[in-house]
């Protein structure tokens, strides 16, 4: 073999590992997204997010937490059996997407039901409608394993979606550091 | 053609295929903000941050939605005929980037005031002077399409920015994807 | 040397340059945070999951700004002397971890004590606890300068932190451009 393919032969080697190595840090076509808040305005924002961008073709991943939690439970479902702390809680946070209120202007209700008023007259999806959207799309729903614990939630009352999983933080991260996009909301 | 010198061609056929693929995951250097919040405090920060980063060299995109949205009307601009809605939403909601109030400490409007003022003495722009520092360094605005809708802002209520545009979210989201660093403020 | 090696010798540097130009775009394994809300359950969230990036071997920065900072102040240090203005907002914003409110449900502080005594039931750290831990995993925190100024902080009310350090956005903007996660918390 002469000197000179040896020592292209040794470049093309060098480049394949730096090809590889390069290839293990480039993102996905995925967008992970916190849903932390549980307002009405901060929800409707994350879906109408998700479903635009897996109507570009991305991969997307919500990540339910916190006041995100009990935006999906279902109202439908019969509370199970709950120590006080749980049922407390339980009762105090909204029981499902269509009883969010708006952050700001809410004025006792009456905003937020204008928004909602305003949102049908404008031909904009309501809430539950994104939700059922976004399960027919793809887009993948994690919930918080450690909120859920705090705030008592069972996964009996939760809603019925595709594939929805408990997971913990690390399970999220995992999505998100192959991500394009990433939001905290 | 010798046996060797076509396998390393063969190779390097390969490797290119893989740095185009590659090259189409790379982001650019671009920074993309939702901005959907609406307080002094917040606006203020994502000012801070676009005009930051279009200094070291990136290119910003600011995508302002739901309560971002009136954040840009032009308080001298007279207000357009309008539906009993927008024009109760109108009234409501503040007036241009002056009429912003900080999201905690606002104190009926002492707290904002103090802020206003000890960022005055402190010789930090005013969010006024951010924003018309944004339009000489090229930060490029997008106004949310649905938010504009649902508000029942008219265009001509709106700043004069250059290059201000209205989109949907699918529009941002393709500038996102593309972006080194993306933020929900 | 043949046409054929020649030619090969020519695609490798075009395609090195190539290699190059991507390496300089893809991001480190790293997570930037900004902490710009000062409520106990963001902060916690904030926290969890910076030592939950850094378990997965994720660098993390986490930069606080705006509301966060005062979450930084050490109760126990005694407050050096202020002017007027940077004394008020001294009393006014929570002093250190353990004085932050829950953003929701804080019901005049009873919500808060439910949510702490019910994260100690649950063996979930306290914030308090978190940090320590942040800081022997190695998580990096820069408090913003603008921040410190206009809030009237100093540096020596602050708590001890393995390598905390003042900076401007623009080096917060550094580290989350070459980061695969940035979020705005």
């Amino acid at each position: 073999m002469s000197q000179e393919v040896e020592s292209i032969e040794t470049e093309i080697t060098r480049m394949k590992a730096q090809l590889q190595a390069i290839s293990g840090k480039v993102p996905e076509n995925k967008l992970s997204m916190v849903v932390f808040s549980g307002e009405l305005d901060k929800v409707l924002a994350s879906f109408v997010i998700a479903t635009g961008a897996v109507a570009m073709g991305l991969d997307v991943v919500m990540f339910f937490t916190f006041w995100g939690t009990p935006v999906l439970r279902d109202k439908k479902k019969k509370e199970p059996a709950k120590d006080m702390m749980s049922a407390m809680f339980g009762k105090m946070l909204p029981k499902g997407a269509r009883a969010l209120k708006l952050s700001k202007m809410n004025m006792g209700g009456l905003g937020t039901a204008m928004m909602k008023s305003l949102m049908q007259k404008k031909n904009v999806a309501s809430l539950d409608q994104m939700i059922e959207m976004a399960a027919e799309l793809g887009v993948r729903i994690y919930v918080c394993e450690m909120s859920m614990d705090l705030m008592g939630f069972k996964r009996e009352e939760m809603i019925d979606y595709p594939g929805l999983d408990y997971v913990g933080v690390a399970k999220f991260l995992e999505e998100a550091m192959n991500s394009r996009i990433q939001l905290f909301i």
